[in-house]
């Protein structure tokens, strides 16, 4: 029988997502399952996720059919398909899991492939989003952290060891910068995911006076700015425009870099779209060559955000 | 007859470069000719660069053993053959030239491939010098300016246009940056090229009473600081360090985006090996994630000089 579907895997902090996806990108049957209810038993979580692979392969009518599966969490290596000292597993937090070769095992001999997430959703936008045909674009992820994957002549970036892309944990504050959860200071993730723009909140409100619906909050999350700037909060769009350039302003050392198409945004920031893209752009472009002034585009992903991951994952699994 | 030569040129603004060069890279023949004496008459080079590339062809005595042409220029661009706006070359300063189908016709066809000068010389790196067997590497030719040629998975990285490989013209100081001669501030080139630690020492010495043998001298050239440098001069040795800071803070960021296996080092500056690599090493690796401390090469090219620039060129065409 043709072996034309494959599954993608999202393993993430709480939870880990699966589907059978065609080569559409349709997916035909998904399911969640915990992913931190097992400690630090590798093993057990492993095996809890071939069952439900078993399951949803079975649910969607298509045993013996799978091709492969696709696999993006994070850290995950793809040349040794091992996942290492990843500090939201709570199961490869502290050792070096061989993900790939003990999932291939339990659904007996399937072929697995791993990336980490980042590189994950990259594949997806090339296979079924807003980097269809394209060959060069860097994909960023703008969740609780920073990510990125770089696609250069069709191919992801793995580098020398698998670990290339790394975009969150260059330098865009050079003095003084903040300190990011890495143990460096000044990293873009530090300031541009949804932790940095909930910090920024907090230090400008605590430097200044300026009247601003943040203040009520005893908490204040991104969320919160991006609902504040909707409401037209001055700081909140302020806040929004400050993070617009200091992407714009990495992003065109990133296109020095590789020349890019286009870069791609995805991730739950990525939803503050109408506050984020001018600033980005106008910042991006000053910082660029004359050679690419007006010419790299900024997109924003075209995945459903509820199948995103899964399809990300999937799409590493038809090089299989 | 076997076509197992191959042709390299480099191309400058007063002189081009030519040799015969064999799969070992030992050049065979080589011959100089000006670059600057035909003022924006482009036809008029290529026609004198054909002519002088016959003549060292026979001078080899490897005439229709010839596979191939490879051409190092100023933004040469290996996708369209072109060489656009150089503001070094009075013959493409204000003109695109389509150099290698010009070239290739005077040879009588013979192919012809162009790329930058950087690039060219990461190729020559790879084929002949200090990155043999190197699948992941990134060059940085300290000359006049800072140019970059970045090898991924053992290809050349051109981008989306070509003109991939920037990274002299990446932000290395944020706020404040010195002007550079793209157009932008804080670029690396403003800072760590020739010219940038010759305006270190000319502003150092402004700002300060700190007595430098650097004082006595009307002009100051990079090489003047490497020289004061070598006879102990606290404050030359200072400008190395701090230059070679620089340059290992941008490092960091460049391993993030393709994690190299090395970052290899060319050109006049480059010279100063022995000023500008321990504060090189050791700020790349303050500015690393862990899982790259310690295990990123910085290392200094291994070709002849006075070879390198035609070695580099000829690696090309060895492709064709």
């Amino acid at each position: 029988m043709d072996q034309d579907f494959v599954v993608g895997v999202d393993v993430g902090g709480q939870t880990s997502k699966i589907g059978v996806v065609d080569a559409r990108g349709d997916v035909l049957a998904q399911t969640v399952i915990r992913s931190d209810t097992y400690g630090s038993d590798a093993v057990a979580f492993i095996s809890a996720l071939a069952t439900a692979i078993k399951a949803c392969v079975a649910d969607a009518g298509k045993e013996s059919q799978i091709r492969g599966i696709g696999v993006g969490a994070p850290n995950g290596n793809y040349y040794t398909g091992e996942i290492a000292f990843a500090p939201n597993l709570a199961w490869a937090a502290t050792q070096s899991v061989k993900f790939s070769e003990m999932l291939s095992e339990q659904l007996g001999g399937i072929p697995v492939t791993l990336t980490n997430d980042a590189n994950a959703a990259a594949m997806g936008e090339m296979a079924y989003g807003a980097a269809r045909g394209m060959k060069n674009f860097i994909m960023i992820t703008l969740g609780t952290g920073v990510g990125s994957g770089i696609i250069i002549d069709g191919k992801m970036v793995y580098g020398h060891d698998g670990f290339a892309g790394e975009l969150g944990h260059t330098s865009v504050v050079r003095y003084n910068g903040r300190p990011c959860g890495c143990g460096k200071t000044g990293c873009l993730e530090a300031y541009c995911s949804a932790i940095g723009v909930a910090r920024t909140a907090r230090e400008w409100l605590e430097s200044s006076d300026e009247p601003s619906m943040l203040r009520d909050l005893e908490e204040i999350s991104s969320k919160d700015v991006f609902d504040a700037a909707k409401s037209g909060d001055k700081l909140a769009l302020r806040i929004f425009d400050y993070t617009g350039r200091l992407l714009g302003r990495s992003f065109a050392d990133f296109v020095a870099f590789s020349s890019p198409e286009a870069i791609v945004l995805f991730g739950g920031l990525a939803r503050a779209k109408e506050f984020l893209y001018e600033p980005m752009l106008e910042a991006m472009n000053e910082n660029l060559l004359k050679i690419w002034k007006g010419k790299v585009k900024i997109m924003f992903s075209q995945l459903k955000e509820s199948d995103a991951a899964i399809l990300g994952a999937s799409a590493l699994a038809w090089e299989l």
